[in-house]
């Protein structure tokens, strides 16, 4: 039996691969696991039954066998815990590649989500364009430091890890943005992800999900 | 050697056990792990030196030997797999509890943040009132779905784990607003936690330190 994630039935993201399904999907494609996709519209993620497996009636879900995960970050742990390919073999290095994990879901996510928010959500407000700019700048204070640690470097710790699949999914959301034009060593460290060829397999499901979605 | 673990040599909190180095020292006390306590000023959070451990310039770090992590979920999840107490043995209920770590730093904390971001950074803004009640109505939207899950259970799933840890320490950051006031199955699961003799070690080792930094 394959596991089962959910994803947006219509994603908001036309197709860009900015949902979080993108990244469990990267995960599962990296490490060769095959997968079924349930997908759930904006009013079945908030039912009874999807809340039955995410609290917080959102997607991504991952269901096997009696297992039900949510949380992005729990899944692509759980998913590189069990298979080769995302985790390095040494304890201390493993530790450290769940450094960059939580560091991309913490520390660089949060304020990139806020920029959404002020896009998106408080657009109409009076203080919209007044703000923007001190949303964009802690964005760019930790772009910065992000930067400063990949140096030259192709992956932040050695080989690509599940840290690395994280980061660069988070940063990925920036792309509408421009954000990231202003960091070429980001920039290339995003384009370095894109080009894998697990991540184009992932990107091509989710485009296909929008596509059939949208008859086109 | 006992591991070493960096916090704030004035915290901002003024020793009420909001920083982040408060939830690695209740995982360390949980499980019965002697910790050392590096100190380190706001300057020196922004040194090369500390950087090299911490690429954010932030607390805490955690060193053991030749190992440097960062992140506080990273940090707390390595307590958690090399000492029994914080995960279960069970495979499925391990997975999930850990999906309750990435819940409480991905989804419970981003909002949770931007209130103190509203309250500490853009107090002085001119759209600092109108905005407030959009920032805390995104934090009590998701109190709601966790007071529907939690309902009248003790802990999230089962015994106490790293997920009711990391659960408690980001609520708690809550209590200066007192919008848990609102949710008692949520404030009373937060008094729980502060309850347990290992929080209340961890919580006198946090407020020694800005005492004696106060010189009181």
């Amino acid at each position: 039996m394959s596991p089962t994630i959910t994803a947006f039935r219509n994603s908001p993201d036309r197709g860009r691969g900015l949902a979080r399904d993108m990244r469990v999907r990267w995960a599962l494609e990296e490490v060769g696991q095959p997968y079924e996709v349930r997908l759930v519209s904006f009013d079945e993620m908030k039912d009874a039954a999807h809340r039955a497996v995410h609290p917080f009636g959102q997607i991504p879900t991952y269901e096997d066998g009696d297992l039900a995960l949510f949380e992005s970050g729990a899944i692509v742990l759980h998913i590189a815990e069990r298979h080769a390919g995302l985790l390095p073999d040494d304890a201390g290095a493993r530790a450290r590649a769940i450094s960059w994990m939580f560091a991309a879901l913490s520390t660089l996510e949060p304020p990139i989500l806020d920029l959404t928010i002020a896009r998106l959500v408080e657009h109409d407000k009076p203080w919209a364009e007044a703000r923007l700019p001190l949303v964009e700048d802690r964005i760019r204070g930790r772009l910065g430091e992000l930067a400063d640690r990949l140096g030259d470097g192709e992956w932040l710790d050695g080989a690509f890890s599940a840290g690395d699949l994280m980061m660069i999914s988070v940063l990925f959301r920036l792309s509408p943005s421009g954000l990231l034009d202003d960091y070429p060593s980001l920039a290339a460290y995003v384009a370095r992800g894109e080009a894998r060829p697990a991540y184009k397999r992932a990107f091509d499901a989710q485009l296909a999900v929008f596509k059939a979605a949208s008859g086109g």
